[in-house]
C-alpha cells in the first residue's frame, strides 16, 4: 500500500488509530483485507492509508468525498460486523475521528 | 508511542504520510525524535501518533487546537530545516493535509 491521490479539497478523512491485541493475526488480516476492498468499492471512497508499526499501534486514513458516505461506510452490514469483531477480538483500544480536510499539499521526487 | 488522548472536538488534525527513502536512518531517528519533543513544546499542542512500517510508508497524524498553532509550528526554525532535509534526504514523496475534527469515539478494552 502506499499514499492516496485525493482530490483537491475539502474532502473529508477518518483517521482510526488502534492498538492490535495480536490475537488471531490470520482472521484480523483476512477481515482487513476484505474491508480495504469493500470500502475502494462504496460510492464517494477516495483513497486510503494503513500502517501498522512492530509495536501493535496502527494507523488507517480513509478518505471520503462526504460525511454521508462515511455513515453509509460504517453502517455497512459486513462492515459493522468486522467492527464487532474488532472490539472482540482484535483491538485492545482505538480512537476513531472524523475530520474535514481544508488544505493539502504533497511532494514528489519523482515529479522533479 | 501509543494513542494521543485529545480533547472533544472540535480541533485540528495533520496528517503527514510519508514513503522514506531509507537514507541516512539514524540522522532521520534523531530529527524526528527531536521534532516530537519540540512540538509538544508547541502552544496549542494536544498530541501525536506515529507509524512507519517495514515497507517504508509511514503516518504522523499530529492534533492542535488551532489553524494559528499549526501555522506557528510549521514556521518555526528548527522545524523549517528538518523539513528542508526531509524534502532533500528522507522522503521520496509525502503528503500533507490539515484536517478540522468534527467528531470522535474511542473504545479501551481496559476501561471496560
Amino acid at each position: 500500500m502506499s499514499l492516496a491521490a485525493t482530490p483537491a479539497p475539502p474532502y473529508y478523512a477518518v483517521i482510526f488509530t488502534s492498538v492490535a491485541t495480536g490475537e488471531d493475526p490470520a482472521g484480523y488480516a483476512a477481515v482487513a483485507e476484505r474491508m480495504v476492498a469493500l470500502a475502494a468499492a462504496m460510492p464517494g471512497f477516495l483513497g486510503i492509508e494503513s500502517v501498522r508499526g512492530a509495536d501493535g499501534v496502527g494507523i488507517t486514513v480513509s478518505y471520503w468525498a462526504s460525511e454521508e458516505a462515511i455513515r453509509a461506510w460504517y453502517q455497512h452490514a459486513e462492515h459493522r460486523e468486522a467492527q464487532r469483531l474488532g472490539r472482540e477480538r482484535w483491538y485492545g483500544r482505538f480512537e476513531l475521528r472524523v475530520s474535514r480536510v481544508e488544505r493539502a499539499y504533497g511532494f514528489d521526487t519523482s515529479a522533479r
